[in-house]
């Protein structure tokens, strides 16, 4: 007996698709988010967009609340950081996908984003995911640094047994005694949860190894161990990223893995998009 | 160098003293909290409330609000439940900490509460540590199930650097691979925090160890470690626990328990708290 | 600077292969071993190696010393296994694998087998890889359980150092928290290894992760990541294994793994042996 | 039902005293091992054993034979050690412990020592138990870095099942994901340890924390959570140790804590040796 129920696969045998804005996770499309760790202007979070999504990205990432180990590191730019990130949603016509930190935060990250993002480390802030059951976006939630598959799973069950069924999981490297990754890819847990649960699984390659030349083959194992989507950390130029530029691809790194996915899906069953051809560039004003 | 500031023990090389209610944490007495894991009923906390004081409990901990794995699982009493304790505490004149989940709920804990308990799966819920520096009770931070020390000593900066100076850490044991306790108890992080920070170190062996008859041989380990105190879970009845029952002592283990470490702490250079003789016994009416 | 040096990629950038038999590891072809945990009986070994082999197996692995947790637990036919092994890889014409515990043990298994695998129990028993430097075979190196990148290379390192080059690493799952599989198998050791040595490196999904289920996936994402070959247990009746059975494929699931993966393999610039038809069927007396 | 029967408390539920030479372990007596990581000249570990004697150690130890994570480092005096370690033994009239890496060197290494380690990477080395269950010599097991406390069981089961009823179990930390100390010493596990089996338990604060100022409190804390003893390592410069020098004591700071155990351990209900008043120096002639 499974001490989960709704989360379960039986619940809906055929598996859950998850709408993101126009994108569907779950289905025969594998979907890739991409965009940097932390919004940090305007020109990088749009020049990111464009680029991402020129390379087949079917939705666009970026942090706007940043939940930093240290109080001395950058926190993000809140409530301006969601902005932009939506007018770079906009001008690439791609959904967005953000985190949210606590209940009081999610009107207007809802209000702004199309999906919500729990990070690792809120995974069991209960108070967080019982709010998120009324939210009436999906939620991207990412497992806890030392959570067990069943803790990962009750978590998703916390928030649909609140009223929000549209949950994708997002495996993204545990918490183990090895140092040579920042956290070890827990792939056969991917494996895993597709058989215990009818929830859409996505993997997160940029934090699972925490360095950027293992992205791309982690990206490619996760697609082979049966996942639904990745979600990566893309940044014009990592070596000054504000957070998390050594995991972070360059652009031309991503629509290289990106390529490498258009040539290894079909042979798992599945597609993914094609590299986007803009009829006009994406423009933007260089005003604030 | 240190990513750590406040916390250094060169900011106060004689070492933190907190006080909680009229209890002093981090100076020559060893300090034991005790009580049960959720309040459950009035007679349940009311009666553990007299027990542990009598054998020596400074201070009275039981959960209103509690974090559980499953959304099945019993949640807590809440605002009723730090009544509750309140009440307890009052009737026993001994000072209360209880868990506080969310940044909204800290006006309402604090009113009632001698001292707020962060708990492990919150220890980097940053909005909640960041409002915990506005809050005008001490803070009874628990180390994450995953956290390194570093991370540990780096939430508590948070609360310093937003206010409140008045932090106790508590270890309470890491998520590892042995599954034979339900946590590995990391006595030599509390020896090594004791070098580093100027913070009072707490040690919680209920869940360190999740097993009854190994919390008396762990308590006494964390006061030859070096440890301020600790915070056991005591029930009057641990096989009807609502929560947490097998690691749960009786009144009368908590006694014993407490007679050892009168024993001990002599020749580790500390004094711990006599059994307390009132006068007359602590009476409650049984009407609501 | 790096504290290996002769395991060290720009030592052999080209990359090494490792020629096992006629079986070369390391180059363009993906090579799969399989067979059963432990050699249990002549029929056993020889319906194993004949199904196995047909389905495109190129190597041939099985116990005939076994390390085991318990003391009470079969450990294996020793050189009788030794000899129904050789006759098997004789009888199917494909080399075969099989694991030394001890130095004195190394003359009579290298006689008999032609790759020598140390068990991850063993993978810093130093005076075993010590005498596996003079050993004329090669040696397929297990990870420990809890062994780091650098304690993996470092135990190859002393293989080479004491005279044998010869040397394929084989991720196998470390240890973690995790309890819903047996092992957590790390995926991104594999891809990380790729870059820092020359060596070969193999997989073996069925200790990474216990579960039958998990093991088709696990082994496309392990080629996915960038391995060289897997290593997977194949028993003709798992469900009566003396060993390892939940693990274990039955050869149907075998044949339908190698399959996929000569599906998958093309997309990702590698071959993998086509199934095996031979003119006669691999007949063997019924006597001792 | 356990796995393991001869391991079992109710085996001898008085708990099991094993003798190394005249000095009894599991009785009364709290009985601390101290010496070097490795012998490295006939001064070192002279002089030594006449100063960890004189401040109450009773057993010596120290390695000849050392297994080092890189073949490039120190591997120990080997035979050489062994003599030396015997004439320091004889000299200051102690117990000597040294480590065995191979069933080839036991005969050996009891000839010359009074009891025999395991070392943590070899306590799966199943050939090197089978053949100390015919050694004539108690046996010191380490816990491995990783080893569940029922492998660690089941590895003292293998010693006594093929015959040597005298070993005596060793927790020396765990691998966690915790980077500020060496290992994780599970003290848990030595209060589990002493209600499952009847064999005594020691605990090696030194591999156990890796760092030397943590040593004493852990050491108390061992006795606290009912350790039978320690072993300590010691070096007379740890700057200039070979091997393990940032965990070493110098003798002072290991008189210092035999001091503060003697005040410790009668409030445990045990006793500890008094320093040794000799009625001459141990005196050593200079020559090879």
């Amino acid at each position: 007996m499974s001490t989960y129920k709704l989360v379960h696969r039986p619940e809906n045998s055929g598996g859950t698709i998850v709408r993101v804005g126009n994108v569907e996770i779950g289905g025969g499309e594998f979907v890739v988010a991409a965009g940097p760790c932390a919004i940090e202007s305007r020109e990088q979070i749009l020049e990111t967009a464009a680029l991402v999504t020129a390379a087949g990205a079917r939705l666009l990432r970026g942090g706007a609340f940043k939940p930093r180990t240290s109080p001395y590191s950058f926190q993000g730019l809140g409530l301006k950081g969601l902005e932009l990130l939506e007018e770079a949603g906009v001008a690439t016509d791609t959904p967005t996908v953000t985190e949210v930190l606590t209940p009081e935060d999610i009107p207007a990250v809802a209000q702004s984003a199309d999906a919500l993002q729990v990070g690792a480390r809120n995974m069991q802030n209960f108070a967080l995911l019982k709010a998120l059951g009324s939210a009436e976006k999906p939620v991207l939630l990412k497992r806890g640094l030392s959570s067990t598959i069943e803790e990962f799973l009750l978590a998703a069950e916390y928030i649909i047994a609140h009223g929000n069924p549209n949950v994708v999981l997002c495996e993204r490297g545990i918490r183990t005694f090895e140092t040579a990754t920042r956290n070890t890819l827990d792939l056969g847990a991917v494996a895993l949860l597709k058989n215990i649960t009818h929830l859409p699984v996505f993997v997160d390659p940029s934090h699972g190894t925490g360095r950027r030349e293992l992205v791309a083959p982690m990206a490619r194992a996760a697609a082979a161990a049966g996942a639904d989507g990745l979600i990566i950390e893309v940044h014009p130029n990592p070596d000054q990223a504000l957070c998390d530029g050594p995991q972070s691809l360059t652009p031309p790194q991503f629509a290289g893995l990106m390529s490498s996915l258009r040539a290894l899906l079909p042979a798992l069953g599945r597609t993914v998009a094609a590299p986007q051809k803009r009829s006009r560039p994406v423009t933007f004003a260089t005003g604030a």
